[in-house]
């Protein structure tokens, strides 16, 4: 504790030696709401338990055993290209290629009550209403925008726990506040498992609804307040009839009834409105009990002071951004300040004021430290939580913990894949988890016990009966037979063993670090030779016919093709460049995937991502190239990573909301940018070294937890002097484009040099 | 805690001065479980949380918005008359009318693996058996039965909160244990919510159940342990495919995977056996969590001793049955205290060890005392909660402190009506745990604050919105165009409300008294003097039209016609009386009630009770007229009382199977018995006085919790001598067939001196 003490003490110190700017206007959360970003606009507090924000459509999905795009545009709730808003919902994820959530989904509305959505072609058949991006306003922590068909005004900041609304009402006897719970993000019929709403006074009203969605089995529990008292309030449930409900027709549930369950439920809250009244309205949220979520907005909101939230929701933004004060153009700085933003707004915090929290075997748990959710580990062990290591590895600490929770509760005994609010959905590959975990021990994040990390990582990559583990572990490869992305698992797994091998080797477990560095080898396993590309094999040995090096449907890869994929041995790019031909045919290849042509009809089966979020046969807008355009270094020209990385920065990363090329993926997409624009990655988490590129800033100033100061500087920056001919720390010119964390950690200064042409020595 | 220690050292020494009898042999759990009784025959123990009882059918119930006679026979789970065993569930009501519950479904099989229960006439098309009652043993605590199609014996036994199987195989490599996790009682296609089971080992398993039943939100949990690991495992998930499941497809969920979740789930474990190999099976539930449950099991049942269970169980009933000891023929004997068995299962305790429970609000509360569910109080209030007060007033301290913690959990701000699982279900008519709390107060039980007490009944009784209340309140009665059993709402309102007085008599509140005395006269007012019946009337004050005093459907009662209704003023029969014409009209009126011929086509539709549950036009199988025998004591012929309790106690009850002419609901129809065969009886709860009437049993010594005894002993009793020349009190006469609690709570012996002749003085 004492040590926290001195932290906070020396940060203390720090933010009055670095004058604090205001960078919240640099923040644009609208930036990736159009076509494939699959951000929302809404407001939220750093890692924030609520987003609430607005949801331009709540599709309902009706089963029919396929993939339905229409739902999956709305991953986010919110599509800029929409001239529509339903409502405004509590949870969402940012970035995601699949969804769940939106809860608790509130709209006001005024006139003939409607408890109907209605169509976005025909906003007038239901609550919706039209609105107009020149009435909006999205920033960090607060959102407005006018509501044409009510003629009302919407604004939303948010708390850790609580969002916040403020309705401004027109002089009316018919102005409503609805809160729809049968709404939510990929809807589909039965998606609501069970509601349950108390309606304790006339400004209280506590309830929870358990959903069957992407997470199973996943319930939360709200208190609504209102600030001023309605005057009337009712439901109706559009479910069917139900048997026992004989004695309730005792009561007329429908209006003013304060004790209403069931699956499929419509509520509304009447009021009396003056010309120009706001209504304000808090909804608090807990994973436990509503006695929690109360308590929760108690502790958090205790007041009706709008302005007071939005302004400590923005300073608390205001604190996490100024932990990186960089100077750059102004729209890099807005690309910047948002991707760390997004970076920011997940995974989040999922545990309540009294540091109660349910987990995955369903029970209620007490934290230790602070418990998270939403961990989308295929995508952010890549570069999201090595940022977290570096700038939040107090975050990461506890993050790292949550998912040792998470195992120690789950009764497969495994790490997560894809979890969130107390669940495993089991999405993509690999069991990255392994990398963050061995990335925060090797970094000196984690505080736990190093062994317990290393048992669980062992266990989870053990796991015979998961995704061909078994046949992995017997042969050095999946087989083709037994799994559809046989070769992109076998790599994953490969890479993910070598992150095991490294916590081992810190750990002094020579055992195990040599049975993890043997695996670590698999990927020479899926290398055919032959043909020069990783390719499905099977189990007799030979590999699978027909094959396409273009096509990613059907050839063993997840997310990309044989092109990107055969690139992917992040932990010895070394032997990836002698298998490949040596330096020489190596980097010819990276030039031949940067300047392809990829046909269209190649393209029609790559998810997620625009037709910008491909750079010849490049990638970027999924997440298996990102450490791509870094090889250049192992190959001998490290000019052409240099290239590489501002031309990405620039062509896939635009202060628009269309300007992000793929889906953000909580935050791994902007952490490539962050750590890109400053002119370092880290290749393969799980080593202490970042790979340098070409940093876009002019300058950035890091403030570290520990309280040390890291500065990156360039010389001649420019757009055109993307080439780096040298590069200083703390005025020692380094030897290799590599830089080690250790060496951040202790505060420096690491000096680009930049010019016009390359340094090709 | 002082006094309680006292209580329970004087309680010891009693125990010490009268020798324990054996009085477990005397209890026939199967009275009752043939016909409409509606009792089950498993094992359980005093007011236990888990009723682990054999179903010997679950039919599923196709909501068609109407009432299905086959669903309402299995309100116990259990007929009698069938020939096969489904499977042993875990809860199950006594007596009711209406029902729910059967959760965790038990069925050991052996051969091949069969997952649907098949049919009762080919129970080989399924997991179930057929049985004989040959092989069935059915105890206090214990129960035992052959499987006849598996060649396994069946034993159950139980703690407070765990039920133990006992089950012995053949030899065999396919034995199985399954766990039905969509069966249940009162079935109907949607009733399961969600289900949610983790495998946590290969001898514990651990999860929950949601219901939508007859309680509308309830959640059971449960940890299931076995005596031997189980060699594999696996589940079925009858629900149809489901949105989001793609990624689970990495595992073959079927089979041996320990996470399982969905709405239709069955479950199967695994076994080799050797001949006449016992396994043992453990299911503790909870009404919080899984984690409770488990400390539940392991608190009170660590071991894998069955015999101990049992023996313990058997103890405990032993200890409650001792409560009263009496001398009476031998059917009699069982007929009391298989009575006193059926009274003593009811309301179970609601709450773990650590004492928390589930409330109304949905949310976890710790409890003060212990708290208890299953009110089915339009029957309880009568008889059994007067007994409490007898015989158990610790406990209905309890009872009414749970029913206080309702009512403060309540959004609807009300006492319970009809309540189990932290749901009140609102089945039946009155308001009458009024009657419960203002008769715990004014006899002393209740420790209380009354005054909260009072508060809470005075809101209940102005619930204008229920029920008809408003109206009652405006104008003295029910209007029959506002509510089908309007008279019989107003004649319970009545009641209450009179119930309500006397508790602000004793709390010296006399403008509550006043008010309330006021609208205990409202009986009045559905008194039609023009044909002297009581009668639905209209808002504009006249009589129903056509009406008919035989017939119960449509005419403004419920479970009852005016015939028996009329005489539902147990609150001034003295008033009734000068109502009906004075005494001697009066008596002839109920000579005629219990002489008349009921044309069988009113008996159709008088819910619940069988041919045999009436005398003349006196329904002894349903609850209204169960004061009304002893209604001849206010008409100066007590001799009538005499003969006609006598008269209902050989008739209705029987030490058979079909021996109760009624369901014993929850446990009212027992306490009639038990109270009737010693004598006296409580026709107005809320008044500390008994009515006496003729006692059955030859003498009954009642060891009371404060340490006292009070002896009833009869002379000259015989079978003929059903009539009571004198009553002696201490050895002094009693002037008026009453008898007040405080004097039974004194202590001493009351003598009945009976004669084959009535004393007509």
């Amino acid at each position: 504790m004492k040590t926290i003490g001195v932290t906070l003490l020396l940060q203390g110190v720090l933010s009055l030696s670095f004058a604090q700017q205001n960078l919240v206007p640099y923040v644009h959360p609208l930036i990736g709401t159009e076509k494939m970003g699959h951000t929302y606009p809404g407001a939220t507090v750093p890692f924030g338990s609520v987003q609430l924000s607005p949801d331009t459509d709540t599709l309902s999905y009706e089963f029919n055993g396929k993939y339905n795009g229409d739902v999956y545009r709305y991953c986010a709730g919110y599509k800029y290209e929409d001239k529509t808003i339903v409502g405004f919902s509590h949870t969402h994820f940012s970035g995601t290629g699949h969804s769940d959530l939106g809860d608790f989904l509130i709209m006001p509305t005024q006139g003939t009550l409607q408890l109907n959505p209605g169509t976005a072609s025909d906003p007038k058949s239901g609550y919706r209403s039209a609105f107009s991006h020149a009435n909006e306003v999205a920033e960090a922590g607060y959102y407005k925008v006018k509501l044409d068909d009510h003629n009302i005004t919407a604004e939303l900041t948010a708390t850790q726990r609580v969002g916040l609304h403020r309705y401004t009402f027109p002089k009316s006897d018919q102005s409503h506040i609805l809160l729809d719970l049968m709404a939510g993000i990929y809807n589909y019929d039965d998606k609501v498992v069970w509601t349950y709403v108390r309606v304790v006074n006339d400004t209280l009203v506590t309830g929870y609804r358990q959903t069957n969605g992407w997470a199973r089995t996943r319930t939360v529990y709200f208190a609504l307040s209102f600030s001023k008292p309605f005057k009337s309030y009712g439901q109706k449930n559009f479910d069917k009839p139900q048997v026992y409900r004989g004695f309730w027709r005792k009561f007329d549930q429908a209006h003013n009834f304060p004790e209403i369950a069931g699956k499929k439920i419509r509520m509304y809250f009447d009021f009396d409105t003056s010309e120009g009244e706001a209504i304000e309205v808090k909804m608090a949220l807990s994973p436990v009990s509503q006695e929690n979520a109360l308590a929760n907005m108690r502790a958090e909101l205790p007041h009706w002071n709008f302005e007071q939230a939005k302004t400590r929701a923005q300073a608390a933004w205001n604190t996490e951004l100024n932990k990186i004060q960089i100077d750059a153009a102004e729209p890099d700085k807005v690309n910047f300040y948002t991707a760390m933003y997004h970076a920011f707004i997940n995974p989040t915090v999922y545990m309540d004021v009294n540091e109660q929290y349910k987990g995955l075997d369903q029970d209620v748990h007490q934290a230790k430290g602070t418990n998270y959710t939403t961990f989308s580990l295929w995508d952010t062990y890549r570069a999201l939580h090595p940022f977290f290591n570096l700038m939040q590895p107090g975050r990461n600490n506890d993050m790292v913990a949550s998912m040792m929770a998470h195992y120690n509760q789950s009764p497969l005994k495994m790490l997560p894949v894809w979890s969130h609010y107390a669940n495993d959905n089991w999405c993509m590959s690999g069991y990255h988890s392994v990398s963050v975990l061995a990335d925060a021990v090797i970094k000196g994040t984690y505080t736990g016990d190093p062994q317990a990390v290393l048992d669980a990582c062992i266990a989870t990559s053990n796991h015979r009966s998961y995704e061909g583990i078994g046949e992995y572990i017997d042969r050095g490869y999946i087989p083709a037979t037994a799994n559809g992305t046989s070769v992109s698992n076998t790599l994953e797994y490969a890479y993910d063993d070598w992150c095991i091998a490294q916590l081992a080797k810190k750990l002094n477990r020579a055992d195990v670090y040599n049975t993890y560095l043997k695996r670590a080898e698999n990927w020479r396993n899926v290398w055919d030779n032959s043909i020069g590309f990783m390719r499905p094999r099977l189990a007799d040995g030979t590999f699978k016919k027909p094959f396409d090096v273009y096509a990613t449907d059907g050839q063993g890869f997840i997310e990309g093709n044989s092109w990107n994929f055969s690139f992917f041995v992040p932990q010895n790019p070394t032997a990836l460049v002698e298998t490949m031909g040596g330096a020489k045919k190596f980097a010819a290849r990276l030039d031949t995937l940067f300047s392809m042509h990829l046909p269209d009809k190649f393209f029609a089966e790559t998810e997620d991502i625009t037709r910008e979020g491909i750079i010849g046969g490049y990638i970027h807008g999924n997440e298996p190239a990102h450490h791509i355009a870094y090889l250049y270094n192992w190959a001998g020209q490290p000019w052409r990573t240099q290239e590489r990385i501002r031309q990405i920065l620039r062509m896939q990363y635009k202060p628009t909301p269309d300007g992000l090329g793929g889906n953000d993926d909580c935050g791994q997409m902007s952490a490539w940018y962050m750590f890109s624009s400053m002119g370092f990655y880290p290749v393969a988490p799980g080593s202490a070294e970042y790979s340098l590129g070409s940093p876009l800033v002019k300058n950035a100033k890091l403030t570290l937890e520990n309280g040390k100061t890291f500065t990156i500087e360039t010389v001649n920056q420019s757009d055109k002097n993307v080439y780096v001919s040298k590069v200083l720390l703390n005025g020692m010119p380094l030897s290799q484009p590599m830089l080690n964390h250790a060496d951040i950690l202790k505060g420096g200064t690491l000096t680009f040099y930049m010019s016009a042409k390359p340094t090709k020595k």
